[in-house]
């Protein structure tokens, strides 16, 4: 009775760190998994791109407000601003020339090397550059590369990361389906096209003071920008595809020696189409599919 | 010493007891901050759109590929593809005459009631349904508003959110700025302008078995078709200003009839613009400060 009453502390105190183990070692886990949401939870997106995940919501989103304006802008005199002012019938005419134009553009994979004006990119960039943005931040740079090597070095890494994201990421389901893709991770026209167009959205400026200055919206504003873009190419008879290359953002902004608040949001390989080009015959929604009217 | 050892084993139970509740009380704290993220945490920003925060990292980018095309689209069979390819001068008068076109675009808070014709706005949303789309999925949705009742409506829900977002949400700071901004949370262009178009992305689709599609890139892919419908409008000589109107997107959604699907993403006063309509005289970037050429 009195051994038994000797080791009943002991017993005690030996319960008590197993519990105690116990009960740690699961909060240990869960913290761990909470500060690092990319680890094997069902959060777990391999095949996301990191580099465009880890600002939009963060940096675009604080602070905005809806009409895009704001005390800076509006801190500028105001001056009178009128529009040339069309007939109904004119009005009419040119916006049906317009939809023509903008329906005949597609997505062109085949590019010819023939070399286009330089000035004609730069005008087409100056379009782009006209786009409005939230309170007037202007958020995009624009790369134009046209250099051989460096061309070759941005299909380099894209096709490198491009055969991962098959390959790795996407899965059995995509491994099988990939025997149908015609569009695999060779990118031929990355060293063809005579221009190749990186747009960057700026997630944040530096103030004269060296703080921060949030761009507000600024992937919806270069978004937007690039749709500008796009109908400019095609005014000039020009081709592109729309490309967003999965998780080469950091890659081909060292590359390009572009500073840490730009991610890499489209990459368009500009031309003439190649005198093979073919496109998917694929049809766009009609009026009353995309449009309400009340 | 007898009773000492009886009661040893009940304080070392007590002791037990004591130890697992100081353990377990963190834990559910924890594991309660872990689900609930938008809690008053570092995280807490509650002037954040949330309807259009709830979807674009989440469903947007699963299972994306970097050159928007997928198998579907591919299965398709290719057709040639040709464009009429201009003269270089004639190409460098089209750019420039664009660029020209586009710069002389400006977002107008000032719109004048006048009637404009519905078919040049059918063409106008056309012409953005012309975009390209991750996965060609054209995930847009355009509410053309012209009820007066409707418009009022409208009006009411943003400018109540719009008091709520400037008051409440954006602090002493915004309060104070607050009395330069000549514009505030009243929006009379939503009852004056002739049409209203609310621009709804498409989150996910919904496949014929009932199962949710994927909408590769939506926000973006909506984004670019806006680019394209400013450049449309402003082709057609009306004008709009861009807004993003902040935490209306459930009112608005339920107010239109929109499926559960579809998220606003932005709402465009359309018009003339007034007679009297004056735009802060700002200036915009010029092409050395927004491209790179290498």
């Amino acid at each position: 009775m009195v051994f038994l009453s000797v080791l009943t502390p002991v017993l005690a105190v030996i319960l008590c760190l197993v519990i105690g183990f116990m009960l740690l070692k699961p909060r240990e886990a869960a913290s761990m998994s909470t500060g690092k949401p990319a680890s094997k939870s069902e959060n777990f997106r391999p095949w996301v791109d990191q580099d465009l995940q880890d600002d939009t919501e963060i940096t675009a989103r604080e602070d905005e407000v809806g009409d895009w304006m704001d005390s800076s802008e509006e801190d500028l005199p105001h001056v009178p601003y009128s529009q040339k002012r069309y007939s109904e019938e004119m009005m009419l005419q040119r916006s049906q020339d317009f939809y023509t134009l903008m329906n005949d553009r597609r997505s062109v994979r085949f590019i010819s090397p023939d070399p286009v004006p330089r000035e004609v990119i730069n005008n087409v960039i100056r379009t782009a550059g006209t786009s409005p943005s939230g309170a007037h931040t202007e958020p995009w740079t624009f790369i134009v590369v046209s250099d051989p090597e460096m061309k070759h070095q941005i299909r380099l890494i894209v096709e490198e990361e491009e055969e991962v994201n098959y390959r790795h990421r996407m899965g059995e389901k995509w491994v099988h389906d990939l025997a149908k893709l015609r569009t695999n991770w060779i990118k031929e026209y990355l060293d063809v096209a005579p221009f190749l167009v990186l747009i960057f959205k700026q997630t944040h400026g530096i103030l004269p003071n060296g703080k921060k200055k949030t761009h507000y919206y600024n992937e919806i504003s270069v978004s937007i920008s690039c749709g500008i873009l796009l109908a400019a190419l095609q005014n000039a008879g020009l081709v592109t595809v729309t490309t967003t290359p999965l998780n080469c953002g950091p890659q081909l902004r060292l590359l390009l020696r572009r500073p840490a608040n730009e991610k890499l949001l489209m990459l368009l390989p500009v031309g003439y189409p190649a005198s093979d080009a073919t496109v998917p015959d694929l049809k766009r929604k009609p009026l009353d599919d995309i449009m309400v009217y009340i």
